[in-house]
């Protein structure tokens, strides 16, 4: 083999993901070399913050507060974005870009939102743009979509994609639980942030979702437009009404293609106990595939965390630096798809959707309730699956709670208007979707 | 984007893979120009059987039973081998090697015992050779490995990666059938072959292994070397008893590495039910890849079957298109590591695996005899986890059960020897190990 000189890499951005990546090229080096042929070698790191110890040796002349210095060397190949947020992470990627750097990013909040502004930028510059560690940390994922599975029409990407609310969930099925008394344990034990909102309120997910979608079917998506509901409102009692019905509740990302158009969401989702998903604990994350050629295909590791997500930064590097030797940049187009390729699809609105549903009713506990409930779900062509109906209360609401068939949400909500209108109904209607059901 | 020429397949073998290969190429062929950015066209099928009916429309222009004439085409840029077994196939390889072509194969059983040869000849030649349909069907784990998780060092890759043994299994477990049955009902069905022997004995897995482990610690493997341990002697008692302590029985391909030393062996296995691989069922497949850095990450998904293994061969395919056209052959070092960066680690033998262990002894009903056993394994440095023994039978022999903390398998080997010997033992001590466990 001949010699291929050291890929240079410049990384902005020193804090959890940055040490990640800063301990895997540092200590792995003789690994990765003996894999790829040729070095990868830290050029600088950028940080506001010069002197903290983050518990990896730096060499201290390798680092500068000045990220556009960084940028700007001419020694440096790749750069690795791993600021967060959007500004100024946004402005130090397309100069870079600019400068013909490769780049790499964990920022999925940025590609959900400006992606196809730093991709055209990429594009035109002959430039990559690595993203495997914005979505679902150390999976690799993305390059399983662009690549692995390119003989397939993706009919369906959906899974856990926030660690976070995964594990508010688990401790809440496994502990009976409140979400708040679950949230307030993953602050304590650094699993969520001081503030969570974008983790449990679905946010988060509906980025990763955003550039899943966008990869997996060709098309542009319009992040505003993806329904995101977050795990707020799941209560004890649901979770257990599930088990009941042999479900678990998960905060899922789902994204489906049919003809010509797809659907994207984000939504707390009962999901069957005996399925893997189900089975998906903790922090971990999990994604099923379902490709026309390979059937369903899921992938399960860890969503986040320094080293897990660090590894997949470190894919990307390795994947810019065999190019750079073969001289085959652009040799995957960035989203998986040409340009030329790409073809924009219409997204259902959520009143589209079709789905299983849970509902769980509150009422009055008199004879004529299920009478009178069942014939606005009919109706509304929305036939039953199972129901729960508990013993009476002294004088007080009860729970009824439905499994449906397949319907219509347009339907669904068309009906729970009316049914909350009931002079028997006492609260309004606890609606969770509900997928992999028979 | 410049125009990029057609890339040209000959097929070699139109069987259940290949009409597999022929229909995603067919009606995927637009997919795969807009994801690509170039064709990739069938240019000849070659075949014994020029007659039968595959159920794909194919120009019959394409067909020959002349492999040989298809290799030697100058216009077919790469050959799929989809004939199985050694010969002829092994020789079509490295002829079409010989001629300058890439190669795709999925063929198993020739990797594991000459992939050294068939890669060597590929790297002299500058050619590729794909081999993601060799192992785990539709499921992109070669790539993984080699690329995806190039961060890691791994530690340990394990999992189902034989569709039948888990589908004979998955029935027994669920109800209650002996082997036979089970396989017969696995015949009948078309998941076993008439001659299950390279199945059910853990043979195919074992070429799997091989070639997995061998990409994964880059290390070459002498598959003759590799323990191997089928599921025909798994009884539906074993199957109960492993369901009371809560484990499942699984036909695993494991490897893991430690130092310079690694071990391969494939066996019948209990894993925790409360894991994702307990969780497998049916012919699916799932492989867990345990990085230095990312943890443990798992990978599901058909095992077999035409269009799933002709999803890999084609994204062999299309990598290989992309490197035609970005002339960048040889990008990805063959078995993911460069030929200097292998590096020949020692096999450990069985008797030197740890592990925990499933002991069921068969023995007469005396009050003397779990001292016995107990004080043989004390003996022999081996611990009791848990224990069984069920209630008395009239005057005849009784099982009692003993999952043992971690030992290493030959003191387990040497306590078993000494105890099967004694007068109150009246059949040998079955022995099934245990992953997972605590």
């Amino acid at each position: 083999m001949t010699a291929r000189r050291p890929v240079r890499v410049g990384l902005i951005g020193f804090g959890t993901v940055g040490t990640g990546v800063v301990k895997i090229l540092t200590e792995n080096a003789d690994l990765l070399e003996r894999r790829l042929g040729g070095k990868i070698v830290l050029a600088g790191i950028a940080d506001k913050d010069l002197s903290r110890d983050r518990g990896v040796k730096v060499d201290r002349s390798l680092m500068t507060d000045d990220a556009r210095a960084l940028i700007g060397r001419p020694d440096v190949d790749a750069i690795v974005e791993l600021v967060g947020g959007h500004e100024p992470a946004k402005t130090f990627l397309l100069e870079a870009i600019a400068k013909g750097k490769h780049v790499a990013t964990a920022n999925k909040a940025l590609l959900a939102a400006s992606g196809p502004e730093i991709f055209a930028a990429a594009s035109k510059a002959g430039v990559e743009v690595g993203f495997e560690a914005s979505v679902a940390g150390g999976i690799p994922i993305i390059q399983v979509v662009k690549e692995s599975l390119v003989a397939n029409r993706i009919g369906a990407i959906y899974g856990i994609i926030n660690g976070t609310s995964n594990y508010i969930l688990s401790r809440m099925s496994h502990e009976g639980s409140t979400f708040e008394a679950a949230l307030a344990e993953a602050q304590r034990l650094g699993y969520a942030e001081a503030d969570p909102a974008l983790d449990v309120g679905g946010g988060d997910s509906a980025h990763k979702l955003a550039i899943l979608s966008a990869i997996a079917f060709g098309t542009p998506v319009d992040l505003s437009a993806v329904p995101t509901e977050g795990i707020a409102h799941v209560t004890p009692l649901d979770i257990e009404f599930a088990r009941e019905f042999g479900y678990a509740i998960k905060l899922l990302a789902i994204a489906k293609q049919e003809g010509e158009t797809f659907e994207a969401r984000v939504h707390p989702t009962m999901v069957p106990e005996t399925t893997l998903l189900a089975q998906v604990g903790d922090v971990f994350n999990a994604v099923y595939v379902v490709g026309d050629r390979v059937g369903p295909t899921l992938y399960y590791g860890r969503g986040a965390g320094s080293e897990p997500t660090g590894s997949a930064v470190v894919a990307d590097l390795a994947a810019i630096a065999r190019n750079i030797w073969t001289g085959s940049a652009g040799r995957v187009p960035v989203m998986g798809f040409t340009d030329e390729g790409r073809r924009p699809l219409r997204m259902k609105g959520m009143d589209e959707i079709v789905s299983h549903f849970y509902l769980r009713f509150t009422v009055r506990d008199e004879p004529s309730v299920l009478a009178a409930i069942a014939g606005r779900l009919g109706e509304n062509r929305i036939s039953i699956e199972s129901v729960i109906q508990k013993g009476r209360a002294a004088g007080g609401s009860v729970p009824v709670v439905i499994m449906t068939h397949a319907a219509v949400e347009r339907d669904v909500r068309t009906a729970l208007a009316e049914i909350d209108r009931l002079s028997v109904v006492s609260a309004p209607t606890v609606l969770i979707r509900v997928e992999g059901g028979s």
